[in-house]
């Protein structure tokens, strides 16, 4: 029965994170539960200060007016970690998912992931809490890029990651900077990004997508049938190493020519803009991905040229993609956010050139709306959800909240 | 607490099914049912003679021996109906998915689907069954190529259709026939041939696969995380229409040059065969695939030209569908099961060379045994899982046999 009750909590929980506000019978049309077991579940989640009251709505027929309720955004934080090429993001995000403070840790092209930093910042982020708050930080959750091995080794080209060993090293490390007590979960780059997009983003209601991030790398999340495709050894969306120009002089940081992140990732495009214009490729690191945009805007026929060939390259992939899988979405992220008036046009063209006319025919290309802040709120949706899971995190999340309401965290 | 009964049968006869025979331990832990619900469902099947209990075997510790079941074969039939190129084929399947008897209606090459000619093939099969058999039969399982849109217009380019009215010319002729008391299920060829290689083939305990066909047309079916893709319209898997070589001469049926089925469907494979010994196109028809073939290993430099370039856009297009879905195996079939000396080598090849190191170690690539029945099984074996979910057709399945077993159908 314990069990049971514990499944209602969670059901009602979640069902506030995804929506923000809701009243009681949407709560129940959203979860399937009866109104009695909704009732149970709220009763100590609004006694303990879990979830509030926020207003009224006025009735829809006869009987009283309908209670609005949300989470209480000091209920529980999660800290979450984007590990980035460059940089290592960080957040502090509180029960409703908002960003409360942010934190980075540089870190250069060409250096290898020091895990270090990762523990480091989070102790930045942890500084600005007093004791109270501490007490209601559940969980860390790490968004990392590439793919991880049964062993949990991550190999990460863009990162120039071979079999790294980032699950002991995190044990390791979080014993070192003595923060083994935070629960640390971590998910591939392409399920945050899939899950902030399908809870808070473009994709929210949809079934069949498929969200294309470009940056330093190239990612793919892919959702279908309602969810989100794991594959056998959880690799599932590697669309950066499709071999999309066989024969390509373009080499990728996988070792092979040709494949599209060699092509079009952010620092290929700066690469072969460099190259088509005689300057020496160490300007690499001091150039930046909008300049090359900015320059094509201007009618550069280098920079034009890059990015056409770009576009055109992750159209052809995404056709590849569209036709195997018939996505009813495609979300473009990244920094592809910041360039749709270049892109868009002509990744619709290649789609629309190469894809099977009844698998494209209404569907959607969207721009992402969540920015470089996608990945770190998905890594805390899903530091949220897994805790939710944990009946030691889930009874901390309920336990009475003292504070006064945003009383303390400067907002960002 | 009826339909409770009903969902303990279903899943007793769906484990019966896909075990072909099994003890009631293994279907306890099969469903996850419990002992009393498996001995409930069990007694009023095993009364009526729709399970027969078909040995014994020796206890694996203290207790009686432990009994064997399967179903009883002629406890229902079930009409599969393959919507090839070049013909239809039809089969009465029994009761544990065996072919008890076959028929074969011929379409040209570029003939347009006659579906008079479908209910005709269901005719010829009936006429092989007595009245008692007669009123078993449950259902008919139809297996079409190419995509089906919302209002069940079909569009399969190599059948040369588009926005064909299926759904609406089967229910019109089955009128017309007087056919409209037999239950018609359809499926997408991709899915029974799934379906076909779950149950009973090599893909039988895995949970993330694709299953690739070339005949006349490309296709794959997909199951990943255990389930098959649909994809949002139900479309996901048209792999024959990658555009595989921008800039190819070779024309598709879809109207564009350079998809993979232009390069390597079977009467592409013999179209540039002809070109290439200069022979006329119109020898088409009269040659068959086998023969390009077995030029081939005899050394003939056109064949194996045509079979090289074949077997790399298919590893290619593979490598593609691995990086994005991350199987665990690769079956092959349809006309390849009779060329895998030739294709598994180039196409094992061409995977390692353009997919993912960390997403092709260790896949299975396997050739289908199962041959030209997959998909005519797999059609049987879907309309069986369907007629489990129509009440009506579940009571016939499992209303009282009075045939003697195996009395009548010639086996084939």
């Amino acid at each position: 029965m314990r069990s049971v009750a514990n499944q209602w909590l969670r059901e009602v929980l979640l069902t506030l994170y995804r929506r923000s506000t809701a009243t009681r019978a949407e709560i129940m049309a959203e979860t399937g539960l009866h109104a009695s077991s909704v009732s149970q579940a709220m009763r100590p989640l609004l006694r303990n200060g879990t979830i509030l009251k926020v207003g009224d709505l006025e009735s829809n027929g006869a009987g009283r007016p309908r209670e609005v309720f949300n989470l209480n955004p000091d209920a529980a934080y999660f800290i979450s970690v984007d590990l980035e090429a460059q940089r290592i993001r960080f957040a502090l995000l509180n029960f409703v998912g908002d960003i409360r403070y942010r934190w980075e840790e540089a870190t250069g092209w060409d250096e290898r992931l020091e895990v270090n930093k990762v523990f480091h910042g989070i102790r930045m982020v942890l500084r600005n809490l007093d004791s109270r708050q501490l007490s209601r930080v559940l969980a860390v959750g790490i968004s990392y890029p590439g793919m991880l091995d049964d062993q949990g080794r991550l190999t990460a080209f863009n990162l120039g990651l071979h079999d790294f060993p980032l699950l002991s090293e995190l044990r390791e490390k979080a014993s070192a900077h003595r923060m083994d007590h935070l629960p640390v979960f971590i998910e591939p780059d392409r399920h945050s990004a899939v899950v902030a997009e399908r809870w808070l983003g473009r994709a929210r209601g949809y079934q069949n997508g498929l969200l294309l991030f470009v940056e330093r790398g190239i990612g793919i999340g892919l959702f279908l049938d309602g969810k989100p495709v794991e594959g056998w050894r959880n690799m599932a969306g590697e669309i950066g190493h499709l071999m999309i120009e066989p024969g390509a002089e373009d080499l990728c940081g996988c070792g092979k020519r040709g494949c599209l992140e060699a092509i079009a990732s952010s620092p290929s495009m700066i690469r072969q803009y460099l190259e088509s214009t005689g300057q020496p490729s160490s300007n690499l690191s001091a150039f930046r991905i909008t300049d090359v945009f900015e320059k094509a805007r201007q009618g550069d026929p280098a920079a034009s040229h890059v990015v056409e060939r770009a576009g055109k390259a992750i159209g052809l992939a995404l056709s590849y993609a569209i036709n195997l899988l018939n996505p009813q979405i495609v979300v473009l992220g990244g920094d592809l956010t910041s360039a749709d008036d270049l892109f868009l046009p002509r990744i619709e063209r290649e789609i629309n050139q190469n894809g099977v006319p009844q698998l494209t025919r209404g569907i959607e290309i969207a721009v992402s709306a969540l920015g470089l802040d996608m990945r770190l709120k998905g890594a805390g949706a899903l530091a949220f959800r897994k805790s939710l899971a944990d009946p030691a995190l889930l009874r901390k999340m309920c336990s009475p909240v003292s504070l006064a309401r945003g009383s303390v965290l400067p907002a960002t």
